[in-house]
């Protein structure tokens, strides 16, 4: 039976752990869940109802590849209320989720071969994406001085053609400031590399507003989804932004690859994009949980955190209590019924003594869950 | 600005040709749309009723990347239910599309470099997927006299590591009978060649029934959707199932390339399975279209068509009337208001003197377009 090297991609380590909660719970017990990386919210109210009606008046067949014209024209007005980028709507390609727009950029961008540097803790699919495609994921350490995200002198000396970026970054919920996101965009444009802005977190900000890599430059592919501010997750729909000379190539994968993204889903997400009532309601709630991570986590005994600007994580440095993250998430577990991530999945070195909490879901869970891990450290102590 | 050469793959003639058509349209013509490879009828009411339900009882985030329990249940019995295969759920593995099936299939199996036989004519997108992924399609003439199907003849002295056919084809409508699907099998495992049958096209067929390669195989690789029988492209949900050697491989891969097939699709896609009835009044439509089109096609003059066995498709050898089908689906355009599709997608060399003829419209419009042909071709001569 064939199986080809470049689709031995390593496992989500996360899985284990979700088994093992899922398990748990089928067994009788209650688990708290700070694993999941998706809000608990479904599609906003607005989304939903206009779908109710497309599915009676239309018979939602294939949309052009680049996606509903509608659809286009308000993600590029989008532009215009939240960052003054004033975007012509031809740039924008509508997408099956982030994860079609990691394809479709890879693809259109890079041969086989070719070199993509990205940070390192960082979402662990970019790697797996990239080495699916034959191209080589250059992993760049970067550092907790910097906030887990790389600085131009971290690329000093690596072979790369393209530099991929995320603000707000998962695991860490850190964000890059014009300068320092402006820094990244010469460095890579200085070499001829290509620049890949990952800004799914984009909207879900706490202290101050996340700077899109287009208010920098025109010449970079940013990438954005439905699926964390817009709480739309499972209708995998997503878009980027791209430089014109690459539409046309772009375009044609995508009708290729994917002929087009969910239908559905475009009608839903065109609709949420003016839910902002309950969108900002749903950030209400995460910067609520934020607070109660921030002071309760510390307390608890994981002292090792940064405030994260953005996203819904925390990412802990546990090193003074283990060195293995993966045998002690599943100690939380257990002792505690609480289920994070292990470092490993993000920096499969460090990582090992890093775990990340997500504070995505109710608030009532998330105080259960810190309650849970107060009591299982001092148990521990 | 960068842009990869593998990216670069060849522009859908048909899209010139809807372009027109949208053009001839918006100045106030009225076109008949024989160019257009999907149903013009909507998801089946139970698939959009369950949705609606679902959208206020779920929050539909992200599924399991495999799918839905439910729905890889349900898939399973259905190849008890119509061919008799007695399949374990575990094997089947929900994708976006059919067109994320051919992506992990070909990313599972196969390394750069490596070389997939498919037949030509063939649906366009094999073969840009395949140059997408860095591997080589190998094109493979079939003759007019196997009703453009590949047979282990065609394929001798040719170096290839998978084989992938359709029944029924697009863009004819043949299938492969038992006998001739065991043959190619046989062939692709005598050299240990991985099989991938592309079997979205069943469930519409007219004289018999079409066969599954898992009814021959358990070494085989099928590939099936929702949008043609089931009424749902632009739903983006389809299915594969895989030999158990490969599950684990194509799980990590479905984890990080997708996370999962759209959500609400699959609620939909689990309903339209039970929508039998108004599934086959879809059906009992195409059926007549393609009495129609087999009776009015020769009265017009496009005489040498072989009648399909399945899909909506009447492929036409036109080299008594041109030698540009290009040029000749343009002058249809014009002279007749009918959207054809040049043979030149399907087949870049032979596809100069063939057309398409796509009747998955409402009847009325097939009954209209053929008395604008038939006028067309009378005032040509």
């Amino acid at each position: 039976m064939r199986n080809s090297r470049r689709g031995a991609v390593d496992p989500f380590i996360v899985m284990d752990v979700m088994e093992e909660a899922r398990a748990a719970e089928e067994a009788g017990r209650s688990i708290v869940h700070m694993e999941v990386g998706q809000p608990g919210t479904p599609a906003p109210a607005r989304a939903r109802e206009a779908l109710g009606v497309a599915m009676k008046d239309d018979a939602l067949g294939y949309t052009v590849a680049l996606g509903l014209p509608a659809l286009r024209r308000r993600i590029a007005r989008h532009y215009g209320e939240r960052y003054g980028v004033d975007l012509d709507p031809a740039r924008v390609v509508v997408t099956p989720g982030s994860s079609g727009a990691f394809l479709l950029a890879f693809t259109a961008l890079f041969d086989a071969g070719e070199k993509v540097a990205i940070g390192r803790p960082g979402y662990p699919s970019y790697r797996q994406i990239l080495r699916a495609l034959d191209l080589e994921p250059v992993e760049v350490e970067s550092a907790a001085s910097h906030r887990y995200q790389p600085v131009p002198a971290d690329l000093e000396g690596l072979d790369w053609q393209g530099l991929m970026i995320a603000s707000p970054a998962n695991p860490t919920g850190t964000m890059l400031d014009r300068g320092a996101l402006g820094a990244l965009i010469d460095c890579a444009e200085a070499r001829g590399a290509a620049f890949i802005s990952d800004e799914i977190y984009h909207g879900i900000e706490y202290e101050a507003r996340a700077v899109t890599a287009l208010e920098l430059s025109d010449k970079v592919c940013v990438i954005n989804s439905f699926s964390k501010y817009y709480s739309m997750t499972g209708w995998r729909v997503g878009w980027m932004v791209l430089p014109e000379a690459q539409l046309r190539q772009v375009e044609r994968l995508a009708q290729n690859l994917f002929i087009c993204a969910p239908h559905a889903a475009q009608v839903a997400a065109l609709a949420a994009m003016d839910a902002e009532e309950e969108l900002q309601a749903n950030l209400a709630v995460y910067a609520e949980n934020r607070g109660l991570m921030l002071e309760g986590l510390p307390k608890a005994g994981f002292t090792r955190i940064a405030p994260p600007d953005g996203a819904f994580y925390v990412y802990a440095d546990v090193s003074e209590l283990t060195e293995d993250s993966r045998a002690f998430a599943a100690e939380i577990l257990q002792g505690a019924g609480v289920a994070v991530t292990p470092g490993l999945d993000f920096d499969p070195e460090r990582g090992a003594t890093t775990l990340r909490f997500s504070y995505a879901r109710a608030t009532a869970d998330i105080e259960e869950g810190l309650a849970r891990l107060a009591r299982f450290m001092e148990d521990r102590r």
